[in-house]
């Protein structure tokens, strides 16, 4: 199985998947081509959702606003998966997820790639390739790659020489507020945040204050009626600002980036 | 096979299927992710004309806006297929077609589910491990499923006990006019509503007034010229208001909702 | 495997998609459904960008703004790959590059399909069928496909008689200056002209004037600063006006069809 996930719209993916299909008969299934675009951390967090929900795969991530510049291109062995692309983070997050589930070491290796490559579609042209490679070889096969692949080689190195990290922003938490960051906005309008949602523990029914707007701390959406604001523990585990039927981020004007303080009323 | 449909957009439809392939290995068709956003009846609209020209398949179907309340989780037989999601209605549209077409009852159950589920995103927790269960087991076992899954089960009860519907508005229709309602506004902007297309059999080249709007009954769009508005019938039989390379919602003031009325000029 | 490209949005493909996997256990890969609506030339410039990267599969495409009126549909043998679509020219770009690469003649059949097919969705009730029974028969098979569909026939005919063309726009370039069309514009809003990249062979870190507007030739987005024009060769060969993290539609004030005049400030 092999995973696609990029900030290419469309109909760029295509051109990544015609080249996968071309070296490897691999089952293609889309993560997303609408990741933030050009936006590494957020679409990092968005990877880490849904990655680690797949069975082992190769997955490969393209979100490279550094696209024919001296970056690395990178492949990533978390356990039984490899993630596969550029070295500006986005990989990070979610091979730590799944690294971490399984108390394993991450690998990381360079990819060498010749020419000729476009400047502007790495994507079709390096990290296409390399996903179809790393699939048809085996996940255990990386470390030997560079012997089958003679325009390719996978180049063993220790992450702390190579790798670009990304890590999300620490939230402050005590017994009585919250301050944190909004970390993504979802296509529903829900404003995802990096406070844990064990701060909500034993507040339900509770109003509270976000940034000095007034809203419910509820389980479901539906909890409130439509168009009436929310707090509650989203499906990522992080307290989300929310409107039934409604988006967050208008109802509260918060934008990924933002600061944001819970705080009771 | 196993298709999936829902309103989440992107990216959180990965996370399903990678919930659904840790546990069946189903070819996945994806239906749409955009459908009408918690719009149960428009969803149920779209999901019955495209299901039903499926093979025999697990259907899940995700548009839920009482997500975590105590609404049922709700397995639909029909025919050779099975239906998954919440017991909105959603389901009813495309299980009445497949089944109608068959001579088959509905067989309905209800799926229950253990803890831990996430209270906003039982698309990922509660239904694609059911259908992925009932893709597993096959449609025949859907009965027995409950001694197969210890965390889950399937509660065979009537369709009368537990079914919320979902039924489409009658239009009146005579021999001079019809009085109907816009169902859906697709992609194109086409407004799809629920007059049956015979109403404008014998009328093709005529004039009639759409809400007093004058527009030509035409077989193909580009019987008029673009940016013209024009009546057909469209590809699900009923009664469409277009515009041939424009927009029919914004040429006749028509949205989702909107009673319409039919009429020679 | 089975590519499907159309201008439908979302949910009209899936429709497609069931009734080719009612007739055929096809792979089904989307190359796009956000074509350019009802742009011919646009989309068989999408198309011809990303089909040829596959290996040989049967290629559906429906961008048809004359659907249901008199033109053919059309299947069109390109090495050992076929294409399914409307004659009005969007299958050409593809097959040309295709067959072009390869050496080979392009062979051309109309398909004639017989009633019922509604006459405003032929994706669904014309073409889909069509890809399918090429899919089922084989590439090598197409000429005698008339035997074993009842309700379909492949009627052979010399390009000449019945094939409608689309051929790109020729640029004028000389040593000085190059005056050519934008194509399209990506969805990173890059506007993708018919100018070839060798133009701007040797002048990478010069200012090219673009109608007027001054922009740093380079060979990599990243080599200018965020919100900085800039012109390149893009992924497919031609010269792009673009913006590093920006829209270079906006920038340079360009439209697909839009004339766009490169020169030395």
């Amino acid at each position: 199985m092999l995973t696609l996930a990029s900030d290419f719209g469309s109909p760029y993916p295509a051109a990544m998947k015609g080249v996968i299909l071309q070296r490897t008969d691999a089952k293609l299934v889309d993560i997303s081509h609408d990741l933030p675009r050009q936006d590494v951390r957020a679409s990092g967090f968005w990877c880490r959702e849904t990655v680690p929900y797949f069975p082992p795969s190769v997955h490969l991530v393209v979100v490279d606003p550094g696209v024919g510049t001296d970056r690395n291109a990178l492949i990533v062995r978390a356990g039984d998966h490899a993630l596969v692309g550029p070295d500006n983070g986005v990989l990070l997050p979610s091979a730590r997820r799944i690294a971490g589930a399984r108390g394993v070491e991450l690998d990381c290796f360079r990819y060498e790639y010749a020419d000729p490559a476009s400047s502007t579609f790495h994507g079709r042209d390096v990290f296409a390739p390399a996903a179809a490679a790393v699939h048809a070889a085996g996940v255990d096969a990386i470390e030997s790659l560079d012997a089958t692949a003679p325009i390719e080689s996978f180049v063993p190195d220790s992450p702390a020489d190579i790798v670009v990290d990304c890590r999300f922003p620490d939230p402050e938490v005590s017994a009585e507020s919250a301050r944190g960051e909004v970390l993504v906005v979802d296509d529903f309008g829900n404003a995802i945040t990096n406070i844990p949602g064990s701060f909500l523990d034993g507040r339900v029914g509770e109003t509270l204050s976000v940034d000095g707007t007034p809203a419910t701390v509820v389980t479901a959406f539906a909890d409130v009626d439509a168009g009436e604001r929310l707090v509650t523990v989203g499906s990522h585990g992080f307290v989300e600002c929310d409107v039934n039927r409604g988006r967050g981020d208008d109802a509260f004007g918060l934008a990924p980036g933002d600061d944001v303080r819970l705080a009771a009323e």
